[in-house]
């Protein structure tokens, strides 16, 4: 195993951190590696924003779901999907967007993940931890009138970033025949894994918790999956721009 | 730099490849490594599947708007956002599936996209080169039946893989502090940023082409964002059960 794949395999999300900051210059890596995650036919089109006052990751904690580690963390980075960029060339080129279809926002979309995936393991290749925040879309209109996100551009995510004080354990993946299938998309061996797993979900829980936790990955996903989530999204994003076509 | 960023940093799109094949160890550890980017609430909610099959490379490579390098790549992988699995669970433990709004689609699509960058990187550090294919949207609905893909899951982007037989230069990225802002989403110092950046892609290009391409970035993104791309996108995702709320 090298070095890239034993980072890549040793994740886990980190929700304490240490006081200490994150050095600038650390920073800057973070971001320029992130840059060179690849990008659909190199539109870049997504900003990040990093977010180190105080009052403003309190706020964000609130509004992303209460949740205090987006305020205890040194720097938080929201990921933000940008057509406003895209709009800007256009102007330039005396040209007009059409940036409304479901498309693009796929496209920007995908291209935020991967820039922030990459920003992610840079993180971790420099010491530090850190969780995902989808919660930033839990109240996405207050968001982007903190950040002041003009139109064309909405927070896809954030991610907590700091010195990690939390060694936590690594959560067991799906086994990898359910996510990897050859030439079709065959699952009718999925069930039996999916099974297998639940019980090596109960183990992590278990052992995890001293024994007070007993669940399983079907029953979490089966109480996850039969909640409507964020159904105020489809008309924000209309709102800012996106998925009108 | 350490090992990780420095091959972040080396990454460029390969679209020529040698005949060897990928070994199956190889591209076992690819998909593992996938599996460890973060999932949105564990939900896990992509499947890749991989093609080696020369007629359905073939087929594909027609699909994805004649991209012949899907067909000469020894494995083409299609990354698809799934929520049928999440179904099974729920109909292991008797609930029903609410998966039709806006976020349970950006929910997958985000978790398709941070997997596939890691396997991206994962096959860099492997020696591998690839280019992803966002061109698998130019048909999706062949592309589903020809994978066999269930309701629920969507072909967001392909990437060929194999050894590289092509030794491109890396492309320059937009200047980082047009895509990093702090505190604001602040764009006053972005246009004078973006055409200096445009000089650097302009000459980028002379030099690659000795001196027969004079192309800009804002230029070619004038271009692209003023046509209309993908328009089925919507219609063929309400079908397969996606952003229909």
């Amino acid at each position: 195993m090298n070095e890239v794949i034993r980072f890549m395999k040793s994740h886990r999300s980190i929700r304490k951190f240490t006081d200490k900051p994150i050095e600038d210059h650390l920073l800057k890596e973070i971001i320029e590696s992130a840059q060179w995650a690849s990008s659909s036919t190199f539109v870049q089109a997504y900003s990040i924003i990093g977010i180190k006052n105080p009052q403003t990751k309190k706020r964000l904690a609130y509004l992303c779901g209460e949740q205090p580690y987006i305020a205890s963390c040194p720097v938080f980075l929201v990921f933000c999907a940008d057509l406003h960029r895209l709009k800007m060339a256009c102007e330039i080129h005396g040209t007009e967007m059409v940036g409304e279809y479901t498309e693009s926002f796929i496209m920007a979309t995908v291209d935020t993940a991967l820039a922030s995936q990459n920003a992610m393991l840079a993180a971790e290749s420099l010491g530090l931890g850190g969780v995902y925040i989808g919660g930033i879309r839990n109240n996405p209109q207050e968001v982007s009138e903190l950040l002041k996100l003009p139109e064309h551009v909405y927070p896809v995510f954030g991610i907590c970033l700091g010195y990690p004080a939390e060694d936590p354990e690594r959560k067991p993946r799906l086994p990898v025949e359910v996510v990897y299938k050859e030439e079709i998309y065959d699952d009718r061996a999925d069930l039996e894994k999916i099974r297998e797993y639940d019980k090596v979900i109960s183990e992590y829980y278990l052992v995890r918790t001293k024994g007070k936790r007993n669940d399983t990955w079907t029953r979490q996903m089966a109480e996850k999956m039969q909640k409507e989530t964020r159904p105020h999204m489809k008309e924000f994003l209309t709102k800012r721009g996106f998925l009108m076509k």
